[in-house]
Order: structure tokens, then C-alpha cells, then sequence
């Protein structure tokens, strides 16, 4: 198959959140970030693999800064590795904030596993992510990917190693 | 602080997947099911911290089984494990099928860290987890969360290795 | 056609109120405790059925207890009676208030009256009601939906008769 | 206090039946319906009362024509009898059907019980409705509110007996 | 094709405004009110043109009083003129606010352009408006939707001419 | 006060388009885009006058080419204009289709008026738009919204003349 450049793929949502997304402290609930997210990552998989995908797994994702009622909230999403049927998808999430200044806030990362289906929901084969020489910051998110994929391999392996002994 | 035992704070969110929650091929969201786990997770972290707390991280959430309209989807919620000011929930998803017999299908679990947040927004103490000595199932999920936490922070120093190197 | 025993479609739902669910007093719409409890006793018609069933009326719908925004609230239902082609189902609502120790709050009872449907939209035969010699509970709420389907009989009887005379 | 009259606290709504309403079959939802009845009726009851009142009960509910996607569903809601503290809401829905011509189908009427509250959540006096001595069917319909009301009564009262004996 | 008296096809929708529509400081979006405006005259397009149709100008909407949350907003819709593929439809937004007597608020116009498609998607004929003779206030907006349709033109004209000079 | 320049409050807005934004063709509602551009377009407002601002006017919405399910939508707003204190706010709104190649379809241009509000819902005075000499986009979006200005009064003035005569 054809290898994809990440660029022909990228994404951002963005929207306002609001008291329903919010708690009753004004935090906006974790969960509401993670289906924006999800959403993203999910248009950046359907376009890469030219079809329909869904989500394997959410490798991890942290909450750095609380996100706030009121909040314009950007995620945006990007292929950063792909395998035999399988992509990862990162996701970057911002927020501005309307009465301050400057650059908006990096409230979290996240990293999505994807895998292509076909007509009868079986997995299918998905492109190569096609990574410049000279883009450095690809470069990296490709390695990084992989370090994500050894230890998720290995933290499933120590722990059920633990359950047998 | 007093433990508190696990039983204290475990929650169950039940609903039914709507045409809402799916995409066009008819496969709910992942971020649907994300964002019930986070609503599920929430309640025990609250209950089990007695007052307010937010999400800091998904640690991992794997999807095993595509969950359908119609599906009747049960989040169930529990602390594994206590630190100082975090908490690991655990949430496991299953959904029943109405039209099928037997057990509902284990679809998806996930673990999440909470931290336990005072009137100003700062970190707060919260009580440690009481397993029973004799609670093996409860013995060995506070085990896992400690490896997750392990392999947590394993896998972070790794990727700022390979960012330096 | 086979009787079908009651645990055999027994359904909870359960979620939290949020902002959304209230009024501007902070207590729960009635209307929204009636959509979830439509809801559950739904699941039980389809499946006690085993097919396709529609509300063909709430026969009484109590609120005991104002339900507050961040309750968890459960609707357990399960059939009670069934005749030719419709059935009762009783759902019971309660609430679990997090800050407060102890047995959630009774809120709500309520008996609907669905009838199966085939293909064509026409009412078609449901399974009896299996009710065991020794299940006391079980028993005590088969008599009571006759109870309550006689007097709905009679109320619609004495309404009628007063309009005529 | 000085009674007032049923027109003062009239209220309808209106609004178009979606495929969020309706389950898979394309009927629409019981729980929507009631859901619709109930706002109806909480506008009738705060403006018969001047304030603020709650559901206490829905008495009665009876669903005579399916309700389909793209109708336009009228709840005519207003008030039929006032007691000390409580109040009958009677509601009546009509849906139109865009493509039928003639008159909107009547599909479910209801009667809801609802009680004024003072700022303290307690029972508060509400108004007496005022019906003229020539308005046969504001007449009527107080007369069967109260024929509910005995029946409500009689039902419960039959039923607790039935649990003594 | 007969042409099809205003009657024929008027819609009102009327709602509750809740905090879901409504910013931070209690005012009802624009949005929310554009969104019910456009709903309304949706079903008097579908009516007068006895099938499908699409939205292909808002005109003009003026706001003249703010909305609250609590009020109940009617959207009233009326087919004004029609062309040989298009009609407008104009709609009148009024509030009314439960603790007040009097009349209802009369906060927005609106004039909407739609088109008439077939099954293909392209323009279909539509059937001409009738407005008796002696109807003053149909004559009335008859020959307003005229006035705006003129000077709709003649803005476009205006804008495109200071383009090229 | 002291201008600001148009860059300085520019907002996107970009989601995904649902089953739920559509009719039964398939066809997003215009309602729908209309609630997007006010979302916004109430964001430039509350920048580029630093505070709260509401809806006075949407002059004229134009839909080009229809919407469908699926599409990724961007709603881009800045500032055109800005009076004593009103200001004239643009949206251009394109649509993605994922599976086509090359620009996003432009599908609707809005001009939108608000208004500035201090703390007791009065008008307050708003910053001037400052344009670059250079930016030959910038003075003929400021050119267009005096046009626009002028006609809405011209429009006015006619309809008014009408009615006396």
C-alpha cells in the first residue's frame, strides 16, 4: 500500500464548553474531553486508512490544567504510526481562555489505538504513515509511538505474570 | 486517615446506546463509552475521597468487543488503590444484548487516577484503601495498579530518555 | 406458549441528575424520572416479549421524595402480570445521595401497561408470567396488578357513566 | 384566596418528534411524551399557583395512537381542580401528522398531580379554581378530577388490604 | 399548479428556554432562538410545498428584546410570497415570562427563503401563496417579502459592484 | 478607546456533523449552521469588545451548497466593523468531506450584529476594528459592512413607507 503523509490526514475540533459539560465545581469533566478527543482521532483514522476504523484503545491520557465553563477547547489529532492493520492517533488538546492573553493552554495529551474495519467488521490493511527525513518532530512521534506499543506489550505480559505466580 | 473499604464507594451506571451514541456503520463511539466510565469513575472517586476530585489520567482503556445500539451498557466502578492525594478506579464495561442469552459480554476496562482536590483547587489527603486479607480478587487488583503505576512512570522516563538521547 | 419466569427480564438503569435534569429550585423534573423509567420498563417489555413492544399506558406514577441534582439514580423494573397480549411493569425508583450513609431513598413507584407488537404493528401474544409457589413478593404483586387493572376498569366505567348521565 | 380561572394558567407546547425520540422501530418513546406532559404541566401549575410546585403524581396515562417521527406533537395542558395545597393538571396531546389533512390526532391525555412549595420546600395554599357556572366542560372535567381522586384513594386503600389479609 | 391558502400551512412551536440555551450572564443565545425560527418555518415550507425543502437565506432577524431562561418562547410561522421555487417564510418570536401579566413579549422577526427540491435534489415547482383580497395583513406581508427580495438584490448588486471598482 | 486589530479576536469553530443535525433526507439543518455561526460569532464579540455582548441582528445568511451528515464543519469568524457599540461580525463557513479531495466547500457566508453590554444589560461602547492600510481583504470586509448597514436602513425606511402609504 501507498504510504500516507501525517499532513493529508490531520484534524482539529473546537468548541466552547459549557455548563453541561462541567460539574458543579465549574471543572469540565474529564470524560467530556476524552469523547472530543475520540472524535478527532477517530475523522484522523478514517482518512488515513481511506474507511471506516474504530478504537482498539486509549494508550493513556493525562490531564495536565483543569479546563473551565466557558473555555474554547481545540483538539487536535494527528496519525503518528501506522502497522499492519492498526494506527496510532495523538491527540493534542488546548483550551483558550477569552480574558487572558498569550498562548492557549496544553491541557492534554492522548494516545488512541485505531484499527481499519471492513464491510464485514473484520480488520483490514491501512496505509503506511509516511514520515519526512528531515521532520524531526515526526521522527520523534514515530519512535515515541513505538516506545508506547513495547511497554503497553510489556505492562499486559508483567501483569499477567502476576496473576499466574 | 481511617481506610476505607472498597465496598463503600463502588458504583454501577447502567444505560441503554442510542443511535446518538453510534457512528454510520453502527458501532457506538469509543468516546461514548469514555465518557460513561469517567461518569462512573467520578462517583467512587468522590465517594470513596468524601468531597471533590478530578481526573489526572485514563492510565489505559482497551476496547475488546464492538458495543451496538440497543446494548445495555454497565460501567462498574471501584478504587483499587490509594496513594496520598491520587486514587486508582478501576471500571469495568459490559453490555447485554437483549436479544442474546447468557452473560453480558466484558467489553472494555479502564483505569483512571483521580486526585482528591480542597475548596482552593489543591492536591488533598485521601484515605487509604482497606482490602480483607482474605479478598484475593481485591489483593491482586491493588497489586496490578501498583505495576500499571510502575510501568506508568517507566514508560514516561523512557520517552524523555529517547527525547535526550 | 411457554411462561417465562420474572428474573428472566428483570432491567436497573441507572444515572446522575445533572443541571440539566432540574429546575431552577435544583429538584428533579418529574418528567425526567418518568422518561427513565419508560426507559427501563422498555427493556423489560422487549424482553419478557421477546420482540417488539410500545407504552399503552403509565398507570400511576408517584413521587414520594424530591430527587436532587447529583443523585444516582437506579430504576429497577420487572414485569409483574402479563394477559393476552399486553403486560404490567412495575419499576421502582431510588436515589443514593453520595454525601449520606445508608439505604438509598424509595422515590418513585410506577406501573406501566405495554402490549407487544408484530411486524405490522398489531398486537401479538406474550408469554405468561412464571411466578413461583413460594416466591411471597412475586405473588403479592401479580394480585396487585389485577388489583389495580380492575380499578382502572372501574374509574373509566364511573367517568363514562357520569358523562352520560 | 381569591380563585382563578382556568384560562389564566392555559398553557401549550409544541415541537417536532425526532429520531432522538423514537426507538428503532421509528415509534416514538412513551417516556418523551411524558416527558413533554410534564413541562406542560409544571408551566400550568407554577402559573396557576404563583410559584413554585412539584410533581407529586402522574395519575394516569393512556397512549391510544402511535406517535411517529416528523410529528408535530401538541401538549395542551391546564389546570382541572385545586385543593388545599395540591392541584389536577389535565393534559391533553395531539400530534399532526404533516402529509394527513383534517385534525390532529388526540394520542394520549393525562392527569398530573402537582403540589405548590414555599421556599422551604413545605406544602404552601394555592388558589381554588374558578370554573363558570355555564362552562359544561370545565364542569365536567372537575367533577371527574375528582372521580380520580376517589378512585386514586380506593385503589390504594384496596391494595393495602390486600397486603394485610 | 393550485395555488394554497396562508392558513394551509402556519406552525407554531413554542418551548421553554432552559440553562442548557442560555450564556453565563442568563441571556438566551441568538443561536438557540435562530435554531426554533428555522424549525418552525421548516414545517410550513414542508406544508406549503407538499414535500421536501431547504433552507437558502435567513434575510433578516432582528432582536429586539433579550430572552430569559424560564421564558416560554413561541416561534409563530407563516408562508408570506412564493415564487415559482421559492418562498419566504416569515416567523415572529414571542416570549412570554410566567411572573408577568399581559401580553407576551414580542422579541424577534425573522424571513426565511426556502426552496422546494425533488428527489434528485434539484428546485421543484411550488405552489403560489393565496391571500384573499380582503385579507390587509397578508396583503401586507405579500408585498413586504417583495420590498426585501428587491432590496436583497439590490445589496448583492451594490457589493459586487464595489468589488470591481 | 483604543482600536484593535481583526486578528486579535479571529475564532474557528469546527465539529462534526450528526444524525441529529439532519432531516430525514440527510440534509443538515440550516437551524443547525445558524446556531454555529452564533456560537462564533459571539466569541469574536466577547473579544474584540473584552467582555459580554449579545445577538442585536444576523443581517443575512446565505446557504450555497447543502450540508450532509458526516462533514467536518469550520465556522470562521473575525470582525468586519465596528460602531459606537455594535459591531459587525462575518462567518464564513466550509465544509470538509472526507472522502473528497482538495479545498473545503464554502457552503455559507453570515454577517452578524452585536451589541455591548456592561454589568446592567446597557449598551456600552466597543473598541474600533483597526485595518491595515495594506490588507486590501480587511478594508473591503469594513467597505461591506457600511453597505450592508446602509441597506438594512434603506430596507427598513421602505417597509416602514409602505406600511403609512
Amino acid at each position: 500500500m501507498e504510504p500516507r503523509p501525517v499532513a493529508a490526514s490531520r484534524c482539529t475540533l473546537s468548541r466552547i464548553m459549557t455548563l453541561l459539560d462541567a460539574n458543579l465545581h465549574g471543572n469540565i469533566h474529564g470524560g467530556v474531553i476524552m469523547k472530543l478527543v475520540d472524535d478527532a482521532a477517530g475523522v484522523v483514522a478514517a482518512r488515513h486508512s481511506g474507511g471506516r476504523a474504530v478504537t482498539a484503545a486509549m494508550d493513556e491520557m493525562v490531564f495536565l490544567v483543569p479546563v473551565h465553563i466557558g473555555d474554547l477547547v481545540h483538539a487536535h489529532a494527528q496519525v503518528n504510526w501506522a502497522g499492519r492493520t492498526s494506527m496510532e492517533i495523538g491527540v493534542r488538546v488546548d483550551a483558550e481562555r477569552w480574558d487572558e492573553v498569550g498562548e492557549p493552554l496544553h491541557t492534554s495529551t492522548a494516545y488512541l489505538v485505531y484499527v481499519g474495519l471492513d464491510e464485514d467488521g473484520s480488520p483490514r490493511a491501512v496505509p503506511p504513515v509516511l514520515v519526512d527525513e528531515d521532520d524531526a518532530l515526526g521522527q520523534r512521534r514515530f519512535r515515541e509511538a513505538e516506545i508506547r506499543r513495547t511497554h503497553r506489550l510489556a505492562r499486559r505480559d508483567a501483569i499477567l505474570r502476576s496473576r499466574e505466580g
